[in-house]
């Protein structure tokens, strides 16, 4: 009992067994459909990398740059996720790429089902032709997207020097979830109190062995090493 | 039905009932728990300010200038919202001001059930003395922290210049709720393609009239506004 309010110590929401009964089943059912993702997306011959980040971390910046890199010889399709706006997927179509957006309305992440719509809308742009490569990028949020499995193939997170390279051990779920760390905005590392050692030491604390690449989307330094990388992940 | 991988084109999980029944209970229990903490945290004799930005925008950098700025005069001290790591409140604790490290274990925002431990603790390190002023350090989260109300007395939203200046139309509920909105990091303009015209029109659309401060907890400049924006604040 609180003295001061007279109110109880209540327990976070999450301990709540009716809370913690609907989460578990919502997981349940996007997990399923993130499997038939998956299989939809190889149907389609192609295979799909889901982008995570904070607001602002050069995601959308990042795609432009790859889809000109890699456009010639890969066909790239692209779904936007985003609470509100069309602003991403305007981006890529300005590049002469099919991207569907997807607006949450609210929600802080994408979710198996929403990506689901967003491949049959790629498939009718595809007109038959299907794709190699498809980008998912996530609603900007270092948190939510990481719980929600898309039916992806790679799961790539980026942290931009101006957050600051402190952030894996603020965010660990995130950063235990990664295949690849990319660490953007490296050409602003002069102007930032960041440190590439302190981001690896704590990202490898967190995920050893994980590749990180640090890459700047402005200068295109470290820009070859993700193209190898993604050169290599269609191979296999 | 897909045609594709053969499943069913599911709703987004938001429509379904339960799901928006649980989601109403606790929006209400915390709703109430606000109520209450406000009613707390007056009669401790303070004003709370709950933060909310992205990770990285600069909230507990700021927080440190305020307090080397206030500390004489005015009795401040800070719930940390994090999802682990002790790391903001030590940095708070070091300017040898009271601070409480919430660690959500996951969750993405701090609500109001946590902060009111948070409260408690404070209480205790105030040995009687009380405060005048409660900064609330919220979870870096650009979207989910905006559905919950702490109890505080006035929300102010950061938005750093290397976020982009196309983020208040990307994150509306959020901006919608400013009660104030700081453009940080301010001193790296010139390395952003930034248009604080941009940022200024569109947090406008989404919230007219609410005041907006540019400043750089680095050069110092436009933190006289911030500070007097808090000395009126407290006279009220």
């Amino acid at each position: 009992m609180c003295d001061t309010c007279g109110c109880q110590l209540h327990e976070h929401h999450q301990h709540d067994t009716k809370v913690v009964e609907v989460n578990k089943s919502l997981l349940e059912a996007n997990q399923k459909q993130a499997h038939s993702n998956r299989h939809h997306i190889e149907k389609m011959g192609a295979l799909a990398i889901n982008m995570i980040s904070s607001p602002g971390s050069g995601k959308t910046t990042l795609l432009e740059r790859t889809i000109e890199a890699l456009k010639d010889t890969v066909k790239i399709g692209v779904i936007e996720g985003d609470i509100e706006t069309e602003r991403d997927a305007d981006r890529i179509r300005a590049k002469g790429i099919p991207a569907v957006q997807l607006t949450t309305g609210g929600a802080c992440h994408l979710d198996a089902p929403m990506v689901h719509g967003g491949l049959h809308v790629l498939e009718h742009f595809a007109k038959g032709e299907g794709f190699d490569l498809i980008f998912i990028e996530n609603v900007g949020n270092l948190v939510c997207p990481s719980t929600f499995d898309l039916g992806e193939h790679r799961r790539v997170i980026l942290l931009s020097v101006p957050e600051g390279s402190d952030k894996p051990a603020k965010y660990p779920s995130t950063f235990r979830g990664a295949d690849l760390v990319l660490i953007t905005k490296m050409d602003l590392l002069p102007h930032f109190d960041f440190s590439v050692e302190e981001a690896e030491i704590e990202t490898h604390t967190l995920k050893p062995d994980v590749p990180i690449i640090e890459l700047s989307s402005t200068t295109g330094d470290g820009f070859e090493q993700w193209i190898d990388y993604l050169k290599e992940m269609l191979k296999k």
